[in-house]
Formats: C-alpha cells, sequence, structure tokens
C-alpha cells in the first residue's frame, strides 16, 4: 500500500479486510467493538465504559489489546473520539462534501495497514463544524439501504448533529447544543429544581415545541418557565423545557422545509422519540433507523477501498 | 391611612415618608440602603453582600435593625428580592400596566405604614414574566426625567430585562436568560476553557454581535466556537460569545425596531458599554443612566401616594 505522502508502502495488506475486521466506535465515555467475519457478518461484540476519557493518553495500546483479547487478532478500524486530539492519535478531519472514499484515505494509520483510525468530517469558514463517528452511522447508513442517498439524517445528544446527504455523501451539517445547554439548566441554573423530572412527549412538552416552532427566543422563553412557576404555573416545566430546546433545534436545522419529508434519526430510543414527536409537530416524519447496522454498514464500506 | 382592604387604619403615619426615610434595594446579593431627608436629599448610604440569601429566613428583623443602627430610626421602604419567597415577606405581584401608585397601593406592610416592602411587577399568561427591583428603577427613570414616558429600559445582567414604559407606567417587559446561560457555558460547558477571558466590544465581539443579528441560531453558532477552535480559529472565542448572546438579547427584545432609537441602559459600566456596542451595530443608542439615582426617584415617587 502507498500511503498518501508516497513514502509507506507495504506488501498486500488490503488482504487482510477481506477476510474479517474489528470495526471499534470508540467515543468519550463509552466504546463498542464489533468482530466482522469474512462475508461481512457480526460474529462478536463488546461493549463498555471505556471511553477515550477514562483511557486517556498512554493508554491505548493497552485498551486496544484487550478488545484483540476479547475478539480474536484481527486487523481493526477505529472510528470516533478515538481519533481526536484527546484520543489515541489525532486524525486530521476530512472536509465536506465527504465519502467513504475520502475517508478511506485519510485513514490515520496506527499500525500501517493493520490498526487504523478513521478520520472525523469538518466543514470550514462561516459555519464551520466537526464530528467524529457520525460521519461512518451516516454514510453507512446510505450503503444499507437505511436512508435516502439525499436524505436527513439527525444524531440527537449532547450534541445533536443534522447531516444532509447528497449522492451519499456527507454534504453539509449542523451540531447544536441542544442536549448539553438542557443538561446545564436543569443541573446549574435558576430552572434546576423545576425541570429535573422525567421528560415524555405530553401536552406541555408539544407546547414547547410548539412555541419554538412558532419564533419564539430560547433565553426568554427559559426564564419564562420561572416566570410561569412563580405565578402558579400548571404546566410540566421539565417537559416544557424540552419542547423548547428540542423544537428550536427542529426548527433551525430544516428552516423554511416543506412539511412531509422525513429524517432519519440515530440515538437513543427516548430521545429519537421526543424528536419523531417535535418533528410530527411540523408535518416531518421522524424515522428511526439502526445506529449499530448502520455504523457497520459504514465500516465496511470503508474497508472496501483499503 | 386606609388599607386597599378597608380594614387597617392608622393616625396620619404618611407624615412621617415626608420627614425622611430610609430606602433600601435588597437584591439577592447584596443590599444598599440609603437615607433620605426631608427634603428628597440622599445624606448617607451603606453597601453590604448581606443579600437575601445570605440574611435567610428568620434574620430580616436583625438585619433591618442593622441598617437603622447604621442610618437612624426613619421609616423603610424595602424593593428587591427582600419581596419574595426568600425573603423577608413575599408582597404579591403588581400586573402589569403598572405606575407609581399601584405598586405603592399594593406594599406589602411588616410594621403597618413604618416598614414596607414595594411589591414586584408580573406579566401573566403566554408571555408570562417577573421582576422585582426594577420596576422601582423604571419608574424613578421616568420620574427624574432620565428616560422618556414612552422609553425603552434595558437592564443588562444574570437575567437581562428588557422594559417598555407607556406613558410613564410600565407597559410591558422581557426577560431573558443571557447573563445566567453565558456564566453556565463558561463555568460547566464544553467551550469552558475557551470563553474564560475578559469580554470587550472587539472585533470578535462585533462578529458575535452580526451574527446574532443576522439570525444565527444561538446554540448552533455556540457549537460552532468549539468548532472552529479545532480547526485553527484566530478569533476570540469570549468575546465572539459574549457577542452572540447579547446581539441575541438585542435582537430579540428589539424585533423589527426601526433604527435611531434610543435605549436606556441602567446596569454595571463594563456591561453597559458592551450593550450600547451591540445597539450600536444596529443604529439604536444605548444611553447609561445612573441606577442610583433612578431608584432612589423611583421610592421617593412611591411614597408621595402614602
Amino acid at each position: 500500500m502507498i500511503g498518501s505522502d508516497g513514502t509507506e508502502t507495504q506488501s498486500e495488506p488490503a488482504m487482510s479486510w477481506r477476510e474479517g475486521y474489528i470495526a471499534v466506535d470508540w467515543g468519550s465515555t463509552n466504546r463498542r467493538a464489533y468482530s466482522v467475519d469474512a462475508d461481512g457478518q457480526l460474529v462478536a461484540k463488546i461493549e463498555d465504559a471505556k471511553g477515550v476519557l477514562t483511557v486517556g493518553a498512554g493508554g491505548f495500546e493497552r485498551a486496544a489489546a484487550e478488545i484483540r483479547e476479547a475478539l480474536g487478532d484481527r486487523a481493526m478500524l477505529i472510528a470516533g473520539m478515538a481519533g481526536s486530539n484527546r484520543g489515541w492519535r489525532e486524525a486530521p478531519y476530512v472536509d465536506c462534501p465527504a465519502d467513504a472514499q475520502a475517508l478511506s484515505q485519510a485513514i490515520c494509520w496506527v499500525e500501517a495497514g493493520r490498526v487504523g483510525i478513521v478520520p472525523g468530517v469538518c466543514q470550514r469558514g462561516a459555519s464551520a463544524d466537526v464530528m467524529r463517528g457520525e460521519e461512518v452511522q451516516a454514510l453507512g447508513a446510505v450503503a444499507a439501504g437505511l436512508v435516502p442517498e439525499d436524505g436527513l439524517i439527525c444524531h440527537p445528544g449532547t450534541h445533536a448533529k443534522w447531516i444532509a446527504m447528497r449522492d451519499g455523501r456527507i454534504d453539509a451539517f449542523r451540531t447544536m447544543m441542544t442536549g448539553e445547554v438542557f443538561a446545564m439548566l436543569r443541573d446549574h441554573s435558576i430552572l434546576a429544581a423545576q425541570i429535573g423530572g422525567k421528560v415524555s412527549a405530553d401536552d406541555s412538552f408539544a407546547a414547547g415545541v410548539a412555541d419554538a416552532l412558532g419564533g419564539a427566543d430560547l433565553l426568554a422563553s427559559l426564564f419564562g418557565i420561572r416566570a410561569r412557576h412563580l405565578l402558579g404555573g400548571g404546566r410540566n416545566d421539565a417537559r416544557y423545557a424540552s419542547g423548547l430546546l428540542i423544537g428550536n433545534d427542529v426548527r433551525t436545522a430544516l428552516p423554511g422545509r416543506a412539511a412531509g419529508g422525513t429524517v432519519a434519526l440515530v440515538g437513543a430510543p427516548a430521545l429519537c422519540a421526543l424528536y419523531s414527536a417535535a418533528l410530527g409537530q411540523m408535518g416531518t416524519v421522524g424515522h428511526v433507523i439502526d445506529g449499530e447496522a448502520a455504523f457497520l454498514a459504514g465500516i465496511r464500506r470503508i474497508t472496501e477501498f483499503l
């Protein structure tokens, strides 16, 4: 194999990927490793809390060896925060629009042709944005036929990501601090005592979504939760606050979007259900897809270019 | 004096207010007490950190006695969080539109005609909102000629308040969690390491204001700060973030407002300077007024109805 700088060569390492491999989704707080056989079938998996922040600098060789001990001595392709500046090796971002071939060519090799880290994807300029991990799921979702080539994918969570596909490539995306801001408000703000409860898509949630879709300002509406509480509210504040934030997220990511479209949702089922409800309020269908299947299909697609 | 319910009477207590009084601006974290003589002149003041949260339930009698020991045994009118459910006595809110007479009639008397707490002002319904303390400054600012009878007043801070006056009354207002959200982002978010620096109205601040005025979504733009940092930004992140939040505040409070108007700013000088800069970017003049003078004029106006 010849590296992108033309200096690194190796005899036929690519063959090993056809014989099966280990795919690792290595995030900040968790890791999931999958053993895939020569037929592309998942044969074993492990999942634990040894995320990048727990493993820490210097711990990755050992942490990767543990994966091999559990799943066998196979070539390994890793995606997610393991490729960040707090991870094993920093894998520089690939610019949008990005496809599986571009990611494959930019793999950061820890062990040439044998242990690689898939780069994240970035957008530069006025809409500067970054992702690490979601790009594999997005490309895999299209490869597996879960999402159309020009589909829209939403990954709700701490940093919610909306990814617009075009001709099967990642064309553009937008990240919103939705989940993180909700957690800060719940844990640290004047609203803490009010919004700690369980959230579900009830009338209070719908009222928050409706206010957000109607253009209400987020920071004013949030103080309104406090005011309504003091004045005798009668509304579930946690659900209203969640509806406000998720509604703001949906409104922003789909500006001027005609009703009737579809958004593929990848994430925790309870959170996807809230996003589906919010999308439904604007006439858009939220369709939950299998994130694990998307990830495995994405890694498989990337190995096809090795 | 005959109370609003017609039952409470007392022989000529109102006279005492013409002989001078003590005005107290008693907030959550600080208190300021002013001794005013029969001519309405300020003769002495004290200021300390014995705010409502420090004094706590049961401590107010003693805390008020301290003020009298320092400033003399005079009738006392108190405004601010001392009238909240965490304060000395809860003084129920007066509804908008509100003037000095309405506040005066709704004073919560701790000692009849002698120690009173000025109520806050509220808005009910879809735009539920509350204030405690700013109403005295707003009415006083008009009474003192610092703000026109139909002026717009902004109190920047933890919970930034925008107050629209009409015919000298508080007609409507809007509170935004601008300062609190900035502090949470600085102390608890993924942006913490980036936005801790000193803020001033430089080019980075102006860029944040411009993005906000242009309609950028707050939660997406905030993540953009992280992304730009990872991609090699070259911008001052603390100032950009502050510009984004203050710009969002200004945009929301003045929707569709024609350029060329004036907003009176009451608050900490450094923060008022940032708001002036943001207002200036949309062609509106921010005019800093003296909050202490406004408060004293407001209390004086309220005593005129006793």
